[in-house]
């Protein structure tokens, strides 16, 4: 294996070649440079041209004819030609008219592309590019690569999810949170948003009324606007929802029992089965959004909702984006298998399947027990960053929000009366600090704009005191509105 | 990643072996992989492997026979039957009176998962093994994965595509259709499926018509069903869709002019022309669903109705999924700024973005050159399949009922007069032959049992023959209604 700049040149070259070939610049019989001249010409090894050109003639660009070198070749891909290209004029279309449900989605939480260039980022939701285990990754990519798993993957899967990936969610992590489930009751979707769009689908019209938490996750309402459809928004206290709060006409309540998104905070036990009591009295049902469950690194997590659930009210999701990383794209929805049936029908309307790759390579990277070690690594760097965060709380005079229990990434705070973290978050940024402002986690019928949340997922523990000594000072020279 | 001790790995590598064979992966008998190779593959040393082994002897998982290496042993503990645990009971839901929206999707086109099993498989869609560039797929893969790529791939990217791979269908694939684009007009999806899915959701309501061609893709009749909107199906002809059939009052008609799905037809010019004039006179929109476009390899592909297109009335999707792998979910959507603008917000909402790695990856194989060296090569063999084919088409008598012009991967048949090819299809499976019935194709107020598709997409030249004489007999034999 040539050195990395060395395999990246040669396969610029191979680009630089097909190119000038594919449009035509270099036509069939046409003799190439010596890689002698091209080396020169490029300021590369020679060798790094001549395997350039080798695979160049593996993939029938070029042929090679002995001593007189490399030409293109007459089976080379060319590119039809179109005299009369024309550029797209959208002038005459007018879109608003056409768009039959154009979107009024509220606001994303403020947060920038860019997140990576700021030395302060109390981010939420990002990999931190240190703390994952690409090795090992990149070692079952590799694997679900190899000749004979691929051609599996390469198939069109139709309905069907991977066996490899189903099995091991089934007897591996479920059974972690107290859930034992058959294959007919388990579906793999993208990530938990796309898990929580299909149930939204399935089970809300118009008539039907779905209770969410206040604070909540904003992209759970995202989904309802985006279906204009009004959600019951019920506001949490310091043990989560209530289930007295739940109003006994409601038929499905989502909630986040084992962690609240966003205050963290766990539902007691006697809570928990007060809500499954309450289900079945009242006809609900409950999609639990198992949020976080295994960042439970200060105390071991309460098993969940739907371990404790007998009667089947209990729809549940997992998801690998905190815990594998989020750009993946992979979770996985629990239910009866009258529902996973048609989650799966609407699947396959909407996207066929998740990407068959993905799925290999995450169940190798779960049963090779990768999994299991990277949860590990992170428990015990995110204790330490979360200790030093606390350390700063304390010394700094900042005020927690939530009462939270069991580890988690992320802090729910509370700025001080009159402040608008907004603003807050905005001007923080001018220092390289980044927050987020809570406002997007509320109803917008219940406005806030007080809250805000800092994560230490994505933030090196050496930078984590500056940062709070940022924060603090622009909360104590803030405006108060 | 932290050295392990050998121990750790000896007893990695343990569980992984017990593993594979208490799920029934490894059954008893089957020969394990050599120390050598198990040791290559797993990046530890050989003696780690023998340990490992020789333990798992000892625990009975495995025999070991001289000379030969080790085997999976008879007695090897077989996956525990769970006969103790509760089975989720969801005795307890009436999911009947649950499901919003319950789905009555058509059928899908009658195909055994296990297609691979039969020997003249004269199936559509699926990927060839022998024909498909794993190597250098592999190779791209990995790239994707390397450390400096991965970084930001592993990062949630909001709503973003990642822009190497937007860049190289924008300047190098859409250019070969005629058609130049901007950033803002283009929208990469999970395959052409979601594409015209989040489509039908952005520009249908009721009281809005929608045209499809008959017969038609029945994934875009699924996408209909799941939302309970009736479409107008209009008559192809040997021409393809006739603009004169499409009725004034349309809204948005859904067609696919290079190659019609499922007869494979290429739209001439003139109909072309009209087709863009009638959409500015009646004001409609066009979705054109540019399928197969690379399988022209009988002549150059007609540029696309996109190409044309001066007034945006054109939304125009393209797919990897035939010439790359229907495994790999990717294909793209080109439109006016302000409709890919709402695209991407729905894709947010379903699914939040396609998984970056695929993304990269692909991005790769195509700026490398081995996209265009795969069409061609498919373009070579698939060229002399149809070639085999259609001698035993006039050999053994069989009709053909499109006219096709460019190439493809199939060909649209009709059988004698009252014979039902769903049932010649299942008669033909007991002889180990996959033909395609057509009937999932037409609108279900014109129900066809007549047609059938036989494809040369996954089927070897040295194989057609035979299938194909076992096809001919199943027909002169079949029953006549």
């Amino acid at each position: 294996m040539p050195a990395k700049s060395d395999a990246t040149l040669q396969q610029q070259i191979q680009q630089i070649v097909a190119e000038a070939i594919v449009s035509g610049r270099c036509a069939p019989g046409e003799k190439m440079p010596s890689s002698r001249r091209l080396a020169q010409h490029l300021g590369v090894s020679r060798i790094t041209v001549t395997l350039g050109y080798t695979e160049l003639v593996a993939n029938e660009y070029l042929v090679s004819r002995d001593r007189s070198g490399y030409f293109v070749a007459d089976t080379a891909p060319t590119r039809p030609v179109f005299a009369d290209q024309t550029v797209i004029d959208s002038g005459g279309v007018d879109w608003n008219s056409k768009l039959a449900r154009p979107s009024r989605l509220r606001e994303d939480i403020l947060r920038p592309p860019n997140w990576q260039d700021y030395k302060y980022p109390f981010i939420y939701g990002q990999s931190d590019p240190d703390l994952f285990d690409h090795g090992n990754w990149r070692n079952c990519a590799l694997r679900a690569v190899g000749r004979r798993d691929f051609d599996s993957l390469a198939q069109d899967h139709y309905q069907n999810d991977d066996p490899m990936l189903v099995e091991f969610i089934l007897r591996h992590i479920l059974p972690r949170r107290g859930i034992r489930a058959n294959p007919d009751e388990i579906l793999i979707t993208l990530g938990a948003q796309n898990a929580l769009w299909m149930i939204a689908q399935l089970l809300l019209s118009e008539g039907q009324k779905a209770i969410v938490e206040n604070p909540c996750f904003p992209g759970l309402r995202k989904i309802f606007d985006q279906m204009r459809y009004v959600a019951a928004s019920v506001d949490v206290d310091s043990d989560g929802l209530a289930p007295d709060s739940i109003p006994p006409d409601a038929d499905v309540v989502f909630t986040t029992p084992s962690h609240h998104a966003p205050t963290n905070v766990t539902m007691p036990l006697t809570r928990r089965l007060q809500m499954l009591e309450r289900a079945l009295q009242d006809d609900f049902l409950i999609v639990e959004d198992d949020y976080e469950f295994e960042m439970s690194f200060l105390h071991s997590p309460a098993p969940a909702l739907k371990s404790m659930d007998q009667a089947g009210s209990v729809i549940y999701l997992g998801s690998f984006s905190k815990s594998i990383f989020p750009g993946l794209r992979l979770g996985y929805v629990v239910g009866a298998p009258a529902l996973i049936r048609e989650m799966r029908q609407l699947r396959s309307v909407v996207l066929r399947h998740p990407p068959s790759h993905i799925q290999r390579t995450t169940a190798y990277f779960l049963s090779l027990g990768h999994y299991d070690s990277q949860l590990a690594r992170m428990a015990r760097i995110y204790g330490k960053r979360r200790a030093i965060m606390e350390g700063c709380i304390r010394e700094f005079g900042l005020e927690p929000a939530g009462r939270e229990m069991h580890g988690g990434s992320s802090f729910w705070m509370k700025a001080p009366e009159g402040i608008d973290t907004t603003r807050l978050a905005l001007d923080l940024r001018r220092e390289s600090v980044l927050i987020e402002p809570g406002n997007a986690f509320f109803a917008r019928r219940a406005p806030d704009r007080s809250h805000y949340r800092i994560a230490y997922s994505s933030i090196n523990a050496g930078a984590i005191r500056d940062g709070m000594a940022l924060l603090a000072d622009a909360i104590r020279t803030a405006p108060r509105g």
